[in-house]
């Protein structure tokens, strides 16, 4: 079946690169992109189309770094560094998702929430509860968001209520990927929390499940001072933080490390032979002092860097407002370090915010063809009409001034989901 | 008449004290504030009784730095500096203000918009044009916002349409100043650009006027390095950028400073000396990078720090974003520079957001006895109820979170107005 969006179609082609198509036709054929035309082509005039007038049609959002069990407490809690802060908010809130009931309650409003604000693409930690795991893959799924989620692995420096033994963590994980294999959507990423939370024994064991299974991995690198400092002692023969995962053959092209804020030349060089693809998590490491990562540096290395809200060590569950939190934040960088090539240009931040995650998804940039519609149709025809102003500074002006109010419709796998 | 809020009430009493008052009444004579209570006195008892709930009754805000011509474009050319973004974006659109039909357009949105968001006090630059600038000030009296309101004087360094002859802004202020005595809720302040666009004469003339009229001063202050060196130059007799303003007796306790980004220790302690009030603008610095304040350090210093949302080099009207941009900001410029101390509080956000701009406008911190009531209340009920989170979490969370949606009532010198 033929239809079409009609509307301001602007996809993130590269992180320099914007399509800008005024007025376009998107056509589908069974919700996968066939092509954008200026005029719909005597061939597909069949398609049934949808008018959006005025609107902007953009990419759905790939929101690439969050914790499920702390979306509640989002907005609290941020006066303290990160172990601290992990302390006394993240952990016992997490360690209520050992209820099923509870997590499907905080679960469903999560994906509710992140398909009104045009997340569709998401790599996700949960908690280390494998049921409460499932049950968030679940809810996804009905949602329409797509993606991975990790039951999260962590046999020590977590407090009593919140640690698994080594062989409770292995026997859980295993269970859950067999578990998974009912989902469509969301598909299982292995999730050491971070390297001061795993043992060297559990570090090897999924080293192994990885290479055997064709996994993916998400984890934590190089956040915070304290952090480094302390992987530090607990690997003493490990260089840098980064060489921690790679010893146990967790650092590749499949492997997704949110925050490198601190790492430095030799650490980011490492992360681009291995085609590692970083999360930048602008929101958090503001709030909680962490530092402000040099993204635009990094995507001059030609790094894979991707976004993530990072709820809730940051505070907003918007991509639209994880967009400019980063640009706000490289500007702040430039500013106090009189280095104005620090700034992000806004291409840079939706490309970030959508085709870097689709690419590690294993998707290709932009609306490309063949692909199921991943969109969301952004309606700013209330704000001032502005003497010529282009599409590239309405799509600025949304990062800014949008929210989920302004959302009218969002596909995600070729199906409009709201 | 006797009328009392019920809710939970917080007051900025200090940039440092909360005043917290769970399931309070908030209790009004004819609009006045009476005191709060927990338990309505008996000899209160005949009040009639506004239930708020659990919401948050929190002292509206005001804004004490926005251009009104500038809200137009708000969100739109964020990516120049700030004498290229003048010549690009806000003196094109302030032209435009020449037309008292287009003013009174675009003014009462402003008004609306302003109110909708919480903020009912208000120090705001107009444009050049006195005409358009009584619209203004009619727009928002209407609105029921209150404060100051400034025709902007610039002879020198704007672009021919935009530009008064000196004998032309002399008229035409004086003008303006007769007019406005038919206003009752927004005064006049007189409203030198910024030193670069006056003459000597025409600052002669201004100091004068302020000295015979008593009336406030509203300018910038060492916002931008550019800027600076241009002042430097233009005035070669003064050796730092507030001794121009000094120099003709515009620079006292009634003179509000907008940025002081990169006022050195001298300069701020002729601030302090002087009993200048700053206008701390995290947004606009952050976008035309113009630097970040160490607002915190001003407040150690005592100096009496108000907030601006600085439309439209900044991005939002809403106070609630601008405290937690306030936040962001000294954020950064801590973990940048590796000094924690340079975080702001909540305390301290919503104190600036709000009673530091009442002292200004000759009134008392917090819900002072005897004062016309300004408040706003925050429904909040949406978010989770956490287990033991506090009021000032909430506060903090609200800062985050919340947005014009979650206004339920927004009351302006004793009456309710939305």
């Amino acid at each position: 079946m033929l239809t079409a969006l009609k509307g301001n179609i602007i996809e993130a082609l590269t992180p320099d690169t914007l399509g800008i198509h005024p007025h376009s036709y998107l056509v589908l054929e069974d919700g996968r992109v066939v092509g954008i035309y200026p005029v719909l082509p005597d061939a597909l005039g069949s398609a049934s189309v949808t008018d959006y007038g005025d609107a902007l049609i953009l990419q759905s959002f790939a929101d690439m770094h969050l914790h499920g069990p702390q979306y509640e407490f989002m907005g609290t809690g941020m006066d303290r560094p990160l172990l601290q802060w992990l302390e006394a908010y993240a952990f016992p809130t997490e360690a209520r998702y050992a209820d099923p009931a509870y997590a499907r309650e905080k679960y469903r409003i999560l994906a509710r929430d992140l398909l009104q604000n045009g997340t569709t693409q998401v790599c996700m930690f949960s908690s280390l509860h494998a049921d409460s795991t499932l049950i968030l893959m679940e809810e996804l799924e009905k949602a329409g968001v797509t993606g991975y989620v990790g039951k999260v692995n962590m046999d020590r420096n977590a407090p009593p209520y919140l640690c698994e033994t080594t062989e409770e963590s292995k026997k859980e994980t295993l269970r859950w990927l067999d578990e998974c294999k009912r989902f469509t959507l969301v598909k299982p990423i292995l999730t050491p929390r971070f390297a001061p939370s795993c043992t060297d024994e559990l570090l090897t064991f999924l080293g192994k499940l990885k290479a055997e299974r064709n996994l993916p991995v998400q984890s934590h690198l190089s956040e915070n001072l304290g952090e480094i400092a302390l992987v530090g002692q607990l690997f003493p023969d490990c260089p840098q933080y980064w060489e921690v995962y790679d010893k146990y053959g967790l650092f590749d092209s499949k492997t997704l490390m949110a925050h490198c804020v601190h790492s430095d030349a030799r650490e980011r060089a490492a992360i681009a032979m291995r085609g590692v693809h970083p999360v930048h998590c602008a929101s958090s490491n503001n709030s909680l002092m962490s530092g402000i990562s040099p993204v635009a540096d990094m995507l001059r290395e030609e790094q894979q860097v991707c976004l993530g809200s990072d709820v809730s060590g940051g505070t907003t569950l918007s991509m639209l407002h994880t967009m400019a939190n980063s640009i706000s934040a490289s500007k702040d960088r430039g500013s106090l370090q009189q280095d104005a090539s620090q700034a992000l240009s806004i291409e840079q931040a939706y490309y970030m915010a959508t085709s870097a995650g689709k690419v590690f998804l294993g998707l290709k940039p932009g609306f490309s063809e063949g692909e199921l519609l991943h969109a969301v149709v952004l309606d700013d025809t209330h704000l001032p009409k502005l003497p010529n102003i282009t599409l590239r500074e309405r799509l600025l002006r949304a990062a800014y001034r949008l929210d989920d109010r302004h959302i009218r419709a969002v596909y995600s796998e070729g199906i409009r989901r709201l």
